[in-house]
């Protein structure tokens, strides 16, 4: 048999983990050989691949961050626009299957893909961990493990300068990196996208800190965060491709309403990339590991038109259709668990 | 209400983020108050206990490893044998539920206090991750996560000085960190204690290696780690509680029969306490404080003879028996994935 | 003998090593004991003060990042006119030797304490490395090894995205953190404050590594770089308190300029207050700590207007006066060195 | 010009950013080229070499540990027998100058072969920081961090368990490495080769502690410690090559007599090779990375029969043979400081 392989969208600590557990398994359980597109579905479209040998370079891969493969965006109308090109690309290379690695975008891509005809097996890629049909998605771990160290060491300077900081980390429609990272740093409020924020109760909180003697406060706030009607001015802010509301600078903007309404000093940390670089944890290396592993499986058994997931502690196959279903937020019940934590 | 609470066992990292979870959850959602027994069941017998508010101290407490409470062991029968001191001191102390953080052992004493009419809520605590009613225990990830940095230190070194080196792993009685570990650093053989070895397919394992041009080999062992009935001698080795034979120092006996067989230059590394002690992962606060909050919950709401435990994404709550029916070993099909990675 | 200390300026990996050196010397070697005032030059004119003993917890604060005494600022003026007060409250508190540790501000302060009869030693401390009288200071290795992980990690996500990314590091007035994280992170590129940047230069090194076939660049920038008179508009910036010009993000500005000039997509990442928090390198323990013994005990052989200072090897004590002599710069020949890594 | 390196004795965190460094400022400052010798000497001996380019791969190896050259040992007779050969292979290859990377054993080759006319220049590369000449090597600080780490995460299982954890570390004839983690890492006692230890020191600090209320004590070992005589038996020892004597596994020999003598629960570590394995710290690979610049320089400018060495913050040329005159141990000032901090 014959497997190709693409990175496509952001890249995602454990990419090279799965491109690794793909080759590895093709070549030690099957014999088979790997192709791999280069640039996400570009590469594919312009027949741009390489081949994947089972040696030392394909193992050293696997603490390395981004992809190997490169990444990539295609606008949809375009990529539909090339099915035919896509379809004559795959047969002269002579692949039996495709293993389309990456986030909601790109799953709909394999989706469409697999309705016309080809033979696709999804990997489900995202740094915030909003893909409904898995418990887990690989990168999400080293994320929260980046923005955790981050909040640790502000800690102290917070609290030597009696000082507000504010947090702003990554989740631009969902909550989980904010919430995990703000549950393991010891927050002291954290405001997620799916729960519009009142400014006056982090101010509220803030000063019960300041009240009881503490000397300083961390507020977690995921990018997408944004205030409850009618609570305050945060400017226009714009629509999102889900009808959303969303501004820029949401960390920035919480700070200087704080500062306006108490009078602290407060200040701002944006992480940005750092979150999505670099060596993955053991965490996402074995869940990547284990991805790739399946989804090689499933390729060769046949298992076509499904997408790996982790339920519990097992990688199980779903339909490819429900991966790309719905958005999974952070239902009401663990944001509620992460207040009782606040403060 | 009034809370009782107490660690009991080997220390892991997350036991305080446990305490801190059963603390603000008590205060913040119950108003509650929370005491410690200081030690485990030694302290509850001895009546020895402090107060645990919820103040900047216990908020300071999520990123430290060990137990603030301390640990202990104490014989079963001589804890059985305490039954009425025990519950004397419950009622003295005015506590209404206790909340036992603990291994099997704990568990099987928390249930037997609980069989005895003690209203008891377990917390599975343990850095094997053998507790068969949860997915994970909080510990676990932190042990595979000081391995694996151990483990991606080595690679480099091994292979500087064309040398086989084997890492020593804890798990006496099951493979989880081993198993982990060994995917996440890229091991080029793991042993565990679930598949008892053929020293003769380790040596096959890294003849091959060098036969394909590489240099070095990284060979992860279990602590409980047994070779196959006839294929080499490990010396007598002893039984241990469950009747399964153990050996002591089984990296350095593998080590040796490698250099014997093979010739090559072979090293050991034992990680030993690193593995148990220190900051906990960001997974394995979030995890532990999960715990706390559901424990705290579920001794306020009445569920007891329970243990807490991750079910996929959720906290849920398990009988108490369950919690300790059985060892959860590594699967075949868990192991055949990691040799499908080795080599 | 009873010492008093206090801690003054920004904050610093470090600071709390010294502090516990200082105790533990005087009570280990003279049996002395020591007082700390809060919040620096404030607290000492406020009276407002703890005693620290040799205990656990003085022992607990080594890995502690921030201070437990607090710091704070004091316009000089403000300070100046106090001496009565602050010899009236050393006086009060039974002081005999005051040890100072903050950064050009205080110890200049210190400084003039001393010529006002008060027997004073300093310890320099500053993140940016910047005084001329030290090797290195405490802090700064921290600050670099934060910049250097951070940067370690915008590799793989720069080159899997064909991009270039700027990391804007402190340093304001001096290019230490800049060209150490750089070098250490293996930047394509660095700016520091003491050579003025031709754009057009970092747009040269970026294509040419674009022409070699490489896919992405990193830059380093230190906060306080500025642009060679006449070669970029960037704005009008301001006048530091030493008239030199300064502009706020100047990683944004270089970013925005390449992207002008060259099309490529450029992000910028601004590191902030994490490099000055959380616990201190081994590097910066260890410095520190010796700091803290060696002020100790020239306080009690009575070495007054001194400042300790890394030699080499060695801890020595130079003259107070020449600590704030002037800022130390990177010099030119160092900067080449970093220069021929680029690329 | 046509550079030749090689690396040579155990391997270090930096080698590979030494080679970096050559390879770098040969090609960007004198357009020259470098090659590099396999395994050391060995390699040099039996023609075995590789060409070195300043591409991307020597670019990404600043971060690897270990030696991509790869290392090995030769019996210095074997080595000196050999000299014309040496020149033969030298000359074949168009070699101008060498740049000898390695330890003690090394540095005497290279001193010897310059005495035999052959242009060479020396990079003192020692984990251990036992050469005079120079104030650091680079891989020190990253062993240093590695053992702090280590310590960090066994003060807390220590508390946990009212236990002795003792802590053997590298370091057979020097305490370096002992000296530095143990102060950076808060041990209670700290062991070097340099002063021999009377077992009742250890035992009554071990002891003063517990008396004052702490339930815990951490002791590193380096691994040369030997005992005072006359104050413990510690079986017969062996004589190494400087007539020393030395023992194995002394960390758990002076675990087993503090048992014996306190009858308190002690417990040994053994770091092993994880202190030399891999990515350098920031702070290595900066020193690292300035040999390599400066001994390209140095091999350009003719300045032969040298060594580069870190004096202050400047990196100078010494002579050859003072790098190999003595080993530098700890002077009895600076173990004397660290006494300060036990307890």
């Amino acid at each position: 048999m014959r497997l190709a392989t693409l990175t496509s969208g952001g890249d995602c600590p454990g990419l090279n983990a799965v491109i690794r557990g793909i080759v590895r398994t093709a070549n030690t359980e099957y014999s088979s050989t790997v192709v791999g597109y280069l640039d996400g579905w570009v590469g594919l479209m312009e027949d741009r691949r390489v081949d994947l040998y089972d040696d030392a370079y394909i193992d050293s891969i696997l603490l390395r961050g981004g992809t190997i493969l490169g990444t990539g965006r295609l606008h949809p109308d375009k990529f539909k626009a090339g099915i035919d090109t896509i379809k004559a690309n795959l047969d002269d290379a002579g692949i039996d299957a495709l293993i389309a690695i990456g986030g909601e975008g790109t799953l709909k891509g394999a989706k469409w893909l697999s309705d016309n005809g080809i033979p696709v097996v999804g990997v489900p890629k995202t740094i915030d961990n909003d893909v409904a049909a898995t418990d887990y998605t690989f990168g999400f771990d080293t994320a929260v493990s980046v923005a955790t160290d981050a909040i640790d060491r502000l800690h102290t300077t917070a609290e030597s300068h009696n000082r507000i900081l504010i947090v702003e980390v990554m989740g631009r429609h969902v909550g989980w990196i904010a919430l995990h990272a703000g549950m393991a740093g010891g927050a002291h409020y954290t405001v997620i996208p799916e729960e519009p924020f009142d400014i006056a109760d982090i101010c509220k909180a803030m000063e019960r800190r300041f009240q009881m003697g503490e000397k300083y406060g961390i507020i977690v706030v995921a990018e997408g965060a944004i205030p409850k009607e009618g609570t305050m001015d945060a400017g226009l802010g714009e629509e999102d491709e889900f009808g959303h509301k969303t501004f820029t600078g949401m960390g920035q903007i919480i700070a200087d309403e704080i500062k306006e309404r108490l009078g602290y000093d407060v200040r701002t940390t944006v992480l940005g990339h750092i979150q999505r670089g670099g060596t993955p944890t053991a965490y996402d290396r074995v869940l990547a590991t284990r991805y790739g592993v399946h989804a090689a499986r499933a390729a060769h058994e046949g298992h076509f038109d499904t997408c790996v997931a982790l339920h519990g502690e097992d990688i199980e196959l779903v339909p490819l259709e429900t991966a790309v279903a719905h958005l999974k937020q952070v239902p009401e019940g663990r944001y509620q668990t992460a207040k009782s934590m606040f403060g």
